[in-house]
């Protein structure tokens, strides 16, 4: 991609009324743009990370079995009635709306309801069981206050994964499974280290569910995290008790803030007895389904990750999400030639390049403009790097001559 | 994928309250559910279609130059009501809902007020332009009267492209550019045959916009069609003087309903001059961006395909689109180890096959889901078929013995 013809440029200053970090940079960098409070756009570069956390999230959900579908936004009010989650004092961020015919609709909060629903018209016998279900689909949450950038928004994508079980026993190996595939994807997000599976409250339902938190000084919970053990406890469940039975002792634990990148959640046979999910085991008995649900907000995620990878000129993506792979410039009228050649030979090779391909701008405005958006690797070419290029990691300062061939093997 | 195990199984009944064909079809394959009167589920087949039907889209956009965004469903009042398109006496198809902290906002049936206003912070100069944007993004319409099935819902995804341009005649030949990508989109989609390009009324900027209606008789629009020159008027513009001005003579005409898969149309300057995109030409003289748009609804699409394109027995889809390129069937409790292991084998060869693994049911009805599916390629495998397979193409009576070497090179 050459830089003067992509669509959203950086900016020297971010808008007053964003406090965040990740908002700032994001939008300094050409990748988000506020529409309202709460709601924002991706420009062409903000969607090329949006999809490659997506595309993560999608393969660790088909490799647990999921299948994708996509329900709608608009909903029928008779099944949220049903559980009782249609009234505005009981979900209080519902956006509502009304059909010019004359009937009442809402948008998503999330997707229970609808999904349970449905499957009462495709699920009757035991060997209709398991099912899982997942998609991307865009939520609606009225929030009181929109805050934290991409953190907490009024419309964001999310990957929701809804569990069907015939009983308890083969819930809860599920349940594992996808809490091994959430760690296995916070991995590849490059925010392993920093987060925890985290005890949290369970509801009506079972005594917890999990929390995945990012610590992260922005977010909105304290948690207790015991380092050695990888695991932490949610301020909500915080106590002698829970403690004991978690064989957690006060003294190794550190209270910090951290950023809900995810949950999982027991839902047992909430929805399924209110909706009418029932189906005939093996003795001819009918049964409620026992589901649970699984959450990923990916816009929270990249605002998740920039807040805790990034230093004073800018953004460090981790490699598996970022835009491009490489960051080409060059100096000089001399090599202009040359670094185009580079630019053809490496698209070839199939990387994924960014070209900052602009004459009136200098090459430390470019250098800059490189750093605050990002990109894993910077690729300079001069007539001071004769027949090699200058090769940059944006997370080092020691750079390094490597040949042209030497540096698409590298980046292969 | 095993059938057993897709969600989303046959049913022997269309639901009553849906009328048009491709509702009945796409409802009973398995393909979609409706949530609430225009506004469908996609299950895990209409989805992989779905996915089908946007990568080609895609394809042809980023081949004219199209950037990929996404813009928000929640709007700024503002942008519109400087338009005069906000009044729901104007446009009367509005969704509209407020914020919990009290502001107004409603759900975009279109995009050019928010993508207009976003480009004037990134368009000041002509060396900024042209600019094209595109997105699939889910639109919602409050249609009075949802009505046909997939062709006219309250809530769909949409592609919509946006051209920015200096002049007039920049813009005039990225419209041709256009029009000829979406030519391409209608062959590659497998209605290119019937599908017309069609003189439709321009609005308040140009004297015609263009719509590509698809014959069909469920359609809404009345066009005269032009079989030998492969165009069309519609009946909104169809007067002598236009007959005359297109070269067309009535005798030639012949009155059919057409579905309109999509459309483009000329903006002018009238989103740019109300919002304040105006860039600095060559000269330093300030000038309005010229705009056009570009839309296509890949669900109409879909709905429009099955309308077309099925018989007594179910959908035939085209194999671009198809969910699935084989239905694989054995016959039999002898040959199941024989009909798994071709289904590994077609498998590893990245053949998207259906393997109905259903073993209560009879060979009977899984031809009749089979066909019902659409799947281009059936493949039976029973002891008759000895060391080879049963192949029959969905649109065609005839069946062929052939190896499964032949058949994995067939289908590759």
């Amino acid at each position: 991609m050459l830089y003067s013809e992509l669509v959203g440029k950086t900016k020297k200053e971010a808008p007053k009324d964003e406090e965040s970090i990740n908002a700032k940079l994001l939008i300094r960098g050409g990748f988000i743009h506020k529409e309202i409070s709460g709601a924002y756009i991706f420009l062409p570069l903000g969607l090329r990370v949006l999809n490659n956390v997506v595309r993560i999230i999608r393969e660790e959900m088909e490799a647990i079995g999921g299948q994708e579908m996509a329900l709608t936004a608009l909903q029928n009010p008779e099944s949220w009635k049903t559980t009782n989650r249609w009234a505005d004092d009981v979900i209080d961020i519902w956006f509502k709306t009304e059909l010019n015919s004359g009937a009442e609709t809402g948008l998503a909060t999330t997707h229970e309801e609808p999904l349970t629903k449905l499957l009462t018209q495709h699920i009757s016998s035991y060997k209709d069981l398991p099912i899982y279900l997942f998609q991307f689909q865009t939520k609606f949450r009225n929030e009181l206050r929109a805050q934290g950038g991409l953190l907490r928004t009024r419309e964001f994508l999310m990957k929701d994964l809804y569990s069907f079980n015939k009983n308890k026993e083969d819930f809860e190996k599920y349940y594992e499974k996808a809490k091994q595939a959430y760690i296995k994807i916070w991995d590849r997000l490059g925010i392993g280290d920093q987060t925890y599976v985290t005890f949290a409250s369970g509801g009506s339902f079972g005594k917890f569910s999990h929390e995945f938190q990012t610590v992260c000084e922005i977010g909105e919970d304290i948690i207790y995290i015991d380092k050695e053990k990888k695991i932490a406890v949610n301020k909500e469940v915080y106590n002698d008790d829970v403690l004991k039975e978690l064989d957690l002792k006060k003294e190794d634990l550190e209270k910090v803030r951290g950023i809900e990148v995810g949950n999982i959640f027991p839902l047992g046979t909430r929805f399924s007895e209110a909706l009418g999910l029932f189906y005939t085991d093996e003795k001819g008995n009918k049964k409620p389904v026992v589901m649970g649900s699984y959450g990923i907000g990916p816009g929270r995620v990249i605002g998740t990750i920039v807040e805790l990878s990034h230093d004073d000129r800018g953004i460090i993506w981790p490699e598996n999400i970022a835009p491009y792979k490489v960051s080409l410039i060059g100096i000089g009228k001399e090599i202009e030639k040359k670094v185009q050649e580079i630019y053809k030979e490496l698209e070839g090779s199939e990387i994924e390049v960014l070209f900052d391909d602009r004459r009136e701008v200098t090459p430390g405005q470019k250098f800059a403009d490189a750093d605050l958006i990002g990109i894993p690797y910077r690729v300079v070419v001069s007539e001071k790097t004769e027949d090699r290029v200058e090769l940059k990691k944006r997370d080092k300062d020691k750079t390094e001559l490597v040949t042209v061939k030497g540096l698409i093997k590298l980046l292969n």
